[in-house]
């Protein structure tokens, strides 16, 4: 699969169609806005292999759990990300014969990906049964100036004939989600409405009613000219609503359908104002017309660019790679709506689904951080705040006190039903933890704490308080019954990660109400007493820190990832034939669980989060140790392996696991790319250049950098947003950092402090 | 759910009816003769709830297994015991009105089942719309004398008026499978027949083409006289065959429908030929009459009883409990087809699906090895040799050497779909080979090493050599994510039951070796080459039977059940809040897995098969630990304990254990008895008495007893076959051990040696 793709800098090209890898190219293709996005899709009627798909932000349906035994405890549904009306579709029929590239000839085929200005282009010929040669040309966008909004300009050409061409824009909501557990169809038609000038339907969703509307226009332009379309047919089926136009289409006359269309939910505004919304707004495109729109749409895009763009010179691949993830990001969440979060398909495909998995906290929020106005990592924090109360339950239900967020959520309940992981992998918890002290430490809004951030603290506290056993044997209190990050080992006794994000949580908390007590009274006495914080509570917490167990390996110097992991034949990676990888298709399950390989970083997540903690020479141990032992078999690995190996001077391992998150979907490296792109593990990939190469970190409110250039590249640039300031970080034989916004910000650079003024840049 | 059957000796009485309780006494009440078997349901129609369900052995359907989330090495399917063709149908219909006891009037209603003579009979007033009273009584059998048949008398007497009665007895292939995964129809039509005298219908399963075919025939009889009815009607619908029949009845005149039925299948005859061996059989039945047949059955069933029934004189709950018992697996399992195993819930349930657990090897072969000729547990080993081959594709589907038997079975493929279960729950391999162990001792059968045992053992000691690892930090072997007995802790590591069984295995596989070249040399020869079985496996296999690890707390003097085991927090049973029980219904999964509560004997299973090896004050040691922390939430616990109790004196212990064994379904302690019953778990009861209160144990060729009488009864006595000799045991306050078959016995009460001769009992 490698090289499918052509290498370019801003563009994603698949040139000359592959049936084979449509669903990959599907993936790789989709376009979103934040509010709705949709897989790289034919406007056409397509018979072949492809997974259509168009999803509204938020809107999700609780399918029926599906499991092998059930065990107490198990959430009755899983929430899935809805496949919803098909907006994009546009039937075409030329000379009777219905347009459908599995049924002709296929030549000029081209499908580009425009990430520079975020829309999807496709040209290609098509020869059909009567040997009519026909050009067709398409560009669509999801506008990210106006997210309710989308366009989409189709063309079709007659190259060798003169004939009727009917087109039939459509809104089609007879749409089932592939992974649906008891193939069930998830909507119902509520409204639909057909007049002369635009049309809408809306669904409603079985259980929770969401009703999306979606509504549509059109024009017809021949070679670049509007014609009127007075006799054009309206059609309105159960779920579905169009249009058809005829028009004979003279040899090599260009006929154009420019095709409007708008989404609005009852997420937004009340069921019985949809149907007009929906129509305003689709009325709001067509009177900016297409031009207008996608100018508006590139200008917004090209802001986006401004702030987290990064470069890479003389390394094509690199590039290309690197400004997909960013695109991608980009695509998925905008940070406008507090009630949303960053799926781990996003908009680009169904499997795993919820939105929300501890990949928030640890990969995208210093994502957000860096590139975007701190609202929007304070979104993601209050997002989990709302939640707060539904992850209480969630605890109570395994008969636990405090709170224990949920493995993957949509509205803050459980949706997981594995018992090793939903039970038991609670490192998560530390994670939503650790994101508001991260919060704060970049933006230095401590008063996070007082509005919001202090509650979740404490709630969290109590749970890891209580989920914890004091051993009086070892007179230690352990975690027993866990899995960590590395998920090739299931239901462990003391993850050292586990342990240590617990006490550390501990630790915050405590810390957090002494700077409440300190700095907002009022505050912390009205906390405490709605919280009830009781002083035994913290008695127990100090305690806990102080006689947390951490395992440890003696004779190697190191963490132990777990009790007993010593145990476990030790074997390297690279010691293995290498037939057996992916082991998470080469072996069985069992095999995997007893051997010493680690599926992703696990106490290296720790070392990471908690880095200021340890030594040099500890931090090289544990790397030294754990590395040859981790296959990376998680997208969410080699980042974070990359940016500790960037810390320890490993420039080579820094820049091979680079590679291995850079390109991980557009390589389709662990060949499921056809089921969407891996979303969250994006932000990991920008992480590996940033604070990887970048070697970026903020200490006591101060932004840190310790850069170097891998040997293959000339030169790569950042930028990142840190309080109120942009700066531009380039990265060559020399390195340059700019105060593009701001006045002056204090930097430390290899250890050595400068003042970054605007317009004197500094080079080292 | 207490005492809703009524005690008796020899029945089991329903008295009154009550539709809440109906499924309950469907599954207590069921009929079996090993080669067919079917609930308590009504022969006539009946809209309340009902699981009505007809089985026959070995036919089954591999249905498509049903999981959240897939793991490498799961099984495709899952074999479902399949519900078959209702042959006990008649449908009933008085004055144009249908007889369904959900819709009339019910009074004087009672079910009983017959454990004595294996029959079921009901009776009951039903007072329907019309106010017509009718008088129903019914009495059915499968026949213990010739398998393939059973027979009907239904009555059915006007009480208050004269009016028209039809009568259909049919036959039903339109059957579904309750737990169904996926809502399937298994079955489907080959061929049906009705002629004048006798009809009968084939019906094929989907996937694996068993067929199936039953024929039925019947006699009207008025008041006991057989009444010519040349008007029948014949009735042959998709899946469906049977007669109608209509008679005036006077009142008071009682109307009686004689159903004869067979069942054969292509499991041991010709396709071609089942319809023609259907209507044999029935012909044959019919031919006899209803009374000869139940005569021959009556018969039949008192053989049984004559060498299996246990008698308890002053406590009739006690004394139905066992009965029920010792009815029920006689029912299931007759031995004489090596095809066939004793499935979780036999022919009364389809809950778990499957045949074969380790429950066969660990609790039932005693059971039939005492109670029946030794031909039946040397089947129920031969079943697992035939299996073998299965067995090694299962261990190498997890990357294994050797045989890892399934945890599930129907055909010696593993069913089983949870991975900390199926790939995880070896000690199974380890009950396999202690059965062969087990059948020898008890039998003296050496000869089955040389014919069949060695093969199974060297492949199960080549799993666990392979499965091991060693530790070159400890110079340990140690064997790392397993699940023990205890199904309340999994993926643990050195659970020292599985350690100790798979060194044991070791163990005996090199004996077994040993003996065949010493008296066996040809055979010896044969098969070390067949095996391929080289000298670096016997020095490895004594290599880890030397270095093996078992985890040991060296504070109580205890074996441990698991690594890591005391770093649980430590509470007894008895401290906590009784409203916790049972834990697999209060607590979530993941409470139960952190909490020191054991479901059933582990550690203490390992002493009860190994009990020489211990000293009595290392087994109490163990006992007192274990006991308190023991929930038994497996139907398989308590006897092992009570076995164990009784060994040390704790008699009130034992007695208790016993209690919670002997009425678990009648008593539906376990609130799931309306979803079949506890078959395998009968043989435990089986054993806590003759194992536990009669101290029955054999060993160097001897049989030892050493009974002791609970308080609160009265006197006991049991029966057991020993080397072709019968003895009958009798504990009172003196205990009498008569020789019933056989010339002499050499047998040990108390650790003194006995001379038992026939006609001469032994009185202690």
């Amino acid at each position: 699969m490698k090289e499918y793709f052509k290498n370019n800098e801003w563009l994603i090209i698949e040139d000359g169609f592959d049936p084979d890898y449509n669903r990959v190219a599907e993936s790789a293709m989709s376009l979103g806005n934040g509010h709705m996005g949709m897989r790289g899709n034919f406007e056409e009627a397509y018979s072949g292999d492809s997974l259509r798909g168009t999803y509204y932000a938020g809107i999700y349906y609780p399918d029926k759990t599906k499991v092998g035994w059930w065990k107490n405890g198990y959430p009755e549904w899983f929430a899935k990300v809805l496949n919803g009306i098909n907006v994009i579709g546009i039937d075409v029929i030329i000379d009777g014969l219905e347009l459908d590239l599995a049924k002709c000839e296929v030549t000029d085929f081209k499908r580009v990906l425009n990430m520079q200005h975020g829309y999807l282009e496709r040209s290609f010929v098509a020869t059909d049964k009567n040997n009519h040669k026909t050009q067709i040309t398409s560009k669509r966008f999801l506008s990210m100036a106006d997210s309710e909004l989308g366009a989409i300009a189709y063309s079709v050409t007659p190259l060798n004939y003169t004939s009727t061409i009917k087109l039939t824009p459509y809104l089609d909501g007879k749409v089932v989600n592939e992974d649906s557990n008891y193939d069930e169809f998830f909507w119902e038609e509520v409204e639909k409405k057909v007049d002369d000038n635009s049309c809408f339907l809306t669904m409603r969703t079985k259980k929770l009613g969401f009703q999306l509307t979606c509504a549509m226009t059109y024009d017809v332009l021949s070679n670049g000219e509007k014609v009127a379309c007075h006799d054009a047919q309206k059609i309105a089926k159960d779920n579905y609503v169009g249009y058809t136009v005829e028009k004979v289409v003279e040899k090599n006359e260009q006929l154009t359908l420019m095709k409007y269309f708008s989404s609005v939910s009852n997420r937004d505004y009340d069921n019985n104002h949809l149907g007009m919304k929906a129509t305003e707004a689709v009325n709001r495109a067509h009177r900016s017309g297409y031009d207008v729109l996608l100018d508006a749409h590139i200008a917004a895009w090209e802001e986006k660019w401004q702030k987290n763009d990064i470069t890479i010179t003389g390394d094509t691949e690199a590039q290309q790679g690197i400004r997909f993830n960013i695109f991608h990001l980009n695509q998925t969440y905008t940070g406008e709506d507090q009630r949303l979060n960053i799926g781990p398909k996003g908009f680009t495909g169904e499997k795993y689904g919820g939105s929300t998995y501890w990949d928030t906290e640890a990969y995208c929020v210093p994502f957000y951080l860096s590139t975007a106005s701190s609202d929007i990592a304070r979104n993601l924090l209050v997002y989990r705040y709302n939640h707060l109360e539904k992850a209480k339950e969630n605890a109570a239900k395994l008969g636990l006190k405090g709170a224990l967020y949920p493995m993957v959520t949509m509205n803050g309940e459980e949706c997981h039903n594995e018992w090793e992981i939903t039970f038991e992998e609670i490192h998560r918890n530390g994670a939503i933890a650790y994101a508001i002290y991260n919060y704060i430490n970049y933006t230095g809004d401590k008063g996070y704490l007082a509005e919001y951030g202090t509650d979740v603290l404490v709630e969290i506290s109590r749970f890891w308080a209580d989920r914890v056993n004091y051993n009086p044997r070892k007179d230690k209190y352990m975690i027993l019954g866990v899995t960590g990050p590395n998920e090739y080992d299931n239901n462990v006794n003391n993850n050292w990660y586990t342990n240590t994000i617990a006490s550390w949580t501990l630790e915050y908390t405590i810390e957090a109400l002494s700077y409440l007590k300190e700095e907002h009274q009022t505050i912390y006495k009205e906390t405490i007493q709605r919280l009830g914080v009781q002083d035994h509570e913290i008695t127990k917490w100090k305690d806990i820190i102080k006689k947390m167990y951490y395992p440890y390996i003696e004779d190697e110097g190191v963490f132990a990832q777990q009790d007993g992991y010593m145990d476990k034949e030790q074997i390297l990676v690279k010691e293995l034939d290498q037939a057996n990888l992916p082991l998470n298709q080469k072996w069985s399950w069992d095999r995997i669980l007893r051997s010493c390989f680690i599926k992703q970083a696990d106490v290296l997540q720790g070392i990471y989060f908690f880095n200021e903690r340890y030594d040099l020479d500890t931090i090289k141990r544990n790397f030294d140790f754990y590395e040859p032992r981790t296959v990376h078999e998680s997208s969410l690995s080699p980042c974070i392996y990359g940016i500790i190996a960037s810390q320890l001077g490993y420039e080579d391992k820094a820049h091979e696991m680079y590679l291995r998150t850079s390109r991980l979907d557009l390589d389709n490296y662990n060949n499921d790319t056809e089921d969407g792109l891996h979303i969250t593990s994006m932000a990991g990939t920008w992480m590996s250049v940033v604070h990887g190469f970048g070697g970026l970190k903020v200490i006591d409110n101060k932004l840190h950098l310790a850069p170097f250039l891998p040997k293959v590249w000339q030169e790569y640039s950042f930028r990142v947003v840190f309080r109120d300031c942009l700066i531009k970080v380039i990265v060559g034989k020399q390195i340059t950092i700019y105060l593009e916004d701001g006045e002056l910000l204090p930097i430390t650079v290899y250890n050595q402090d400068y003042e970054l003024k605007k317009d004197q840049p500094i080079t080292i």
